[in-house]
């Protein structure tokens, strides 16, 4: 520890609370770990943890790259700056297919476009304050804890992992990994259906007993539907704004990473209903549009006119129809892998309407134990669902994001094993 | 006003403190009213203001991004997720080619891939503490400064647009737009050269001093290169890292929107040294780098496979001559331009190193007397200078960013005005 006379300029203070283990480089330092000592084992690996799609982007969204990319390439045609909230082609077609189609009013000017639900998910805190009582789940997609604690939200970290001054909402077996509304009022609170990492989905009556808990306390809900386009069951809503009064509470994200493939390719959205409020310190009101507005026009510039036309090719008819097939793929994957987990005697959840299974371990095994039992055992690269809070502890998630060879292995081998 | 008894979220109050009538919007409602009630003179319109490129991806470019497009088409050369910061090969390129051909001392994992100069600008704070002093520049980019404002590290501005908590580092005639290194101490300054947006640039020697200036006062310097590509004179360095002990106090932002095109394609990237320390609220000193990294691994997600390609390309022999010719049309326009406002015998400065051409009004006329003057006389959209802060009152900003002939077309009305 150096200590100056002179002081430097500081830094953020509240990075330093962040765990330096985080989930996936632990992982992968297992993985090799093994895979130095087991060159044989190695070649056979067959890795279901990250929750990366494997499919090549559709042909509607590839022939619409090739056309955008050949008009980048004449004076006449080409594009500069675009509008930093989407170029209104996109906005329109996401408002009108995603929600209006579906009775859900939502103005094209409310869809902000993005490079991606994992960004949209952190910079949203840019517009709030440091002063909200935050409502998070356990187990959670890590982003969301790890962002307000960057942003210096919440105290250290127990044992546990679990950060003071966050308000865990807790998901297991008993709730079916849906959490209740709390007794007490959250001012912000992080939703996300169908889950991710449990798979789990909220029915119409859990996300308006959500909503009514929201409007009641005046809670902003943060609503991921990352994984919507999974969603088969039609008692299951895709959109938080399917719940009357959601428009006076909610901010939703939505993701073409998981419905087009678009994880390397990079396009998300995020709703601002023009109607939903928020409070200065002195407590006057004031809608949080114009914040939103104002943040993407001042720290972004616009996703590629490329990717955006990429996008938009998903609301094609032809894109739809490829949408729905590479969606088929993978929820045939998770039957699979729903089926070998449960022909193994142990717990099974999600898988139905998400593409992750969340499987319970055998009585008394931890995680990590089920994480290196089927690296070594099966050869089979799973995530600990203690990684994603301490609620996940005797769980792991398996990805459904394969091809169809890998994943009918992957069901040998479960089969395989003496559990 | 409305009161509510049940609080709700809180937002971020300092969103408040921004100045509603920003600079490009007002440029919008006067042209927008000009050409409302002159359609005539609407039809003869010439857009100088924003620095926006307007000739097509080099052709190497287009390539690549042809060529990435169809490996995203197949499944075995499909990329999902890619590294946060970026794809070796991009690193690895910019590090070889920007840095140490030019024999400056940049590993490749010190290079942060983005979508923007802009977004890493306002990004950066999300690694720095709440109490630095600030140095800016006044006439100035204006992201530096409201980036500043939305975090909360500034007081209200005053009736010139001033806010209470910046220190602004005068910019004039007088020091040819270099501000002199300051008196007291400042944690961290903004330096941006070639300027945006008064053309300037800084000599080896001035740069030098800041360089001694941050290093004795333990000073972070944010340098903006952006602009690099258009310096000619061997005599200006194009990093801060061309002054020894620049790795100690400097973070240097790099876009390849103006060498290469990309303002509508969406890439730059950030050098932070592993060399380069901030201290904690308890005066412990850190490396930037490991929260930068974190930063960018948790609220970022890489930049699209695609768009990696086409900025490779971009070092690519073709594309290193491409570029050449993109910069050789666009300061050839800013000859023009400057010839033109130097027959017109008015104060001129940049456009040389620069692309942009920024201009002293004749004595006494204001810079939006000048926006006016140029629109009616002219029908010729130039941005004024006071839009950037107090400092530029008086003076307008030409940008070269145009065709050859609509550049000949202004200087051939500028001619015809009687100054």
């Amino acid at each position: 520890m150096i200590f100056l006379f002179q002081p430097m300029a500081f830094l953020n203070d509240n990075y330093l609370k962040l765990k330096a283990g985080y989930l996936f480089p632990e992982i992968a330092r297992r993985v090799k770990t093994f895979c130095d000592a087991n060159p044989d084992a190695a070649q056979r690996l067959i890795r279901c943890g990250i929750g990366d799609v494997t499919e090549p982007l559709p042909p509607a969204v590839v022939a619409a790259m090739h056309k955008a990319v050949d008009e980048m390439a004449s004076r006449e045609t080409f594009r500069g700056y675009g509008p930093e909230q989407g170029y209104e082609f996109l906005r329109h077609a996401i408002a009108q297919n995603d929600y209006r189609d579906h009775g859900l009013d939502v103005a094209d000017d409310e869809i902000f476009v993005s490079d991606g639900s994992k960004c949209d998910c952190g910079n949203i805190l840019d517009i709030l304050g440091h002063r909200n009582r935050l409502g998070i789940t356990d187990p959670v997609y890590p982003v969301y804890v790890d962002t307000n604690v960057m942003a210096g939200h919440t105290g250290d970290a127990d044992g546990s992992g679990a950060y003071a001054g966050i308000h865990y909402l807790k998901c297991n077996a008993g709730n079916g990994f849906v959490p209740e509304v709390p007794t007490e009022k959250l001012d912000v609170v992080y939703l996300c259906f169908p889950n991710n990492p449990t798979g789990a989905t909220a029915t119409r009556a859990q996300l308006a007993a959500w909503v009514e808990y929201a409007l009641k306390n005046r809670t902003l809900l943060l609503f991921d539907a990352a994984y919507e386009a999974y969603i088969s069951d039609p008692d299951v809503p895709h959109s938080i704004y399917e719940i009357p009064g959601a428009r006076d509470c909610a901010i939703e994200f939505r993701s073409f990473s998981k419905n087009g493939g678009f994880t390397g390719t990079r396009c998300a959205f995020t709703v601002v209903p023009k109607t939903l409020l928020a409070q200065t310190e002195a407590g006057e009101l004031k809608p949080l549009h114009p914040l939103w507005n104002r943040r993407m026009s001042t720290k972004f510039n616009g996703v590629p006119y490329v990717i955006q036309r990429a996008a938009e090719a998903l609301y094609s008819p032809e894109g739809k129809e490829q949408i729905a097939a590479l969606i088929a793929h993978y929820m045939g994957n998770a039957a699979i892998l729903r089926e070998a987990a449960q022909a193994a005697c142990l717990p099974v959840f999600g898988g139905v309407n998400a593409p992750y299974i969340w499987v319970g371990a055998p009585e008394g095994v931890t995680s990590w134990e089920m994480f290196d039992r089927m690296l070594h055992e099966a050869n089979v690269v799973i995530t600990p669902g203690s990684g994603f809070g301490s609620n996940g502890e005797g769980y792991f998630r398996i990805s459904a994001f394969n091809s169809r060879a890998n994943v009918e292995e992957v069901a040998r081998r479960m089969r395989a094993i003496d559990w």
